[in-house]
């Protein structure tokens, strides 16, 4: 089995690069689907359970608890539930032994035992901004400062959300096997770049090796 | 024309990749190439000339000076000359209009209208210092201890140098295309996957493109 996970900031692409690689590989696709999992299983709507694990949940946890899996008491018994549930369902997911990406709720720390092959996707801010409002829906208009504010609050989130359970720092490249910048190249060209250089890398590996 | 530059955390097998990568694709290596041809152009000691450029010389540059390529009064004549030959030498390369692979220098900064493709090389610490242990010479006996402080003196320095002449900090993943970890991998193995990743993207390059 391989799993390739992706982190990215917020803007940078990286959930379009995952599916493009998915597509090129064959490989299963996981992102929002995992939101829908864990809806289905709790008998909650999904976009309750998606703004619950987007908020800002982690940031109210004390540094001294950052550094295992403990869910503090700081958080509220339906964020703690759906915490473990989201964990439960990436899971069952690498359980299932198919091919697969999976972009973000930190797999890569979760999946560790499975070796998945890890990469973290980056733009500089310019380009970031650029795609946000490309991709802004109609209707949706947000200033260039809007855009910023957004996009610092969620990579906040998600670096802290992070930090809790691993103890490089988000987007530090020694913490993922790659690290892709998306400023200079279109994600369609990417997609095939990134996912010969990953079959390079762990194309020969066994099925089901969990080292 | 295409060129390949490389950064490198000291350790990381930076130089070994880039040397490997220009064999997969049949391009020209400059690395310790470019001291001898300063040494030669300017009649000195090939060690004499990378002592100077190796040494803490940046570490002496006020901040105020660090974003501009003149060379500030605080260095002396010999390491002012040197620097300019070195850019010189660099600039030549390119010049020549063949494709190549160059490792260290900031060259990514320095040759930055022939838009070469940048990489960092970086690995964690312990994967660093067994690369030095495995690839010190007969009698070089460095404590474990000793190594560690070698890295963060040259790495510092290859930091001090380029933020002189860039705004992106040294090792930040925006200021290269692509960040290779090689912690987890045999530079064999990533060498032809980064060059098939850079041939995804640049091999359809015009010949001589200056942008």
């Amino acid at each position: 089995m391989k799993i390739i996970t992706i982190s990215r900031e917020f803007g940078s692409g990286g959930r379009e690069l995952g599916k493009r690689i998915a597509d090129v590989l064959g490989f299963a696709y996981y992102d929002r689907e995992i939101i829908t999992a864990i809806a289905e299983n709790k008998g909650l709507d999904e976009n309750y359970v998606n703004n619950i694990l987007e908020s800002n949940i982690w940031q109210a946890v004390p540094i001294t608890f950052r550094h295992s899996f403990t869910i503090p008491a700081v958080m509220n018994n339906t964020q703690t539930e759906l915490l473990l549930e989201q964990r439960k369902v990436i899971e069952e997911i690498a359980y299932k032994g198919q091919d697969c990406v999976i972009v973000g709720r930190n797999a890569d720390i979760i999946l560790e035992k499975y070796n998945p092959f890890s990469i973290f996707v980056c733009a500089d801010i310019q380009t970031k901004v650029k795609r946000c409002i490309e991709r802004a829906e109609k209707g949706e208009q947000l200033t260039k400062k809007q855009i910023e504010q957004n996009m610092k609050r969620i990579d906040k989130n998600r670096a802290s959300s992070r930090e809790i359970i691993c103890d490089f720092k988000w987007g530090d490249p020694k913490a993922y096997d790659l690290t892709v910048n998306t400023t200079c190249f279109d994600i369609k060209a990417l997609a095939p770049a990134v996912a010969d250089y990953v079959m390079h890398l762990i194309g020969g590996q066994n099925e089901n090796t969990v080292i």
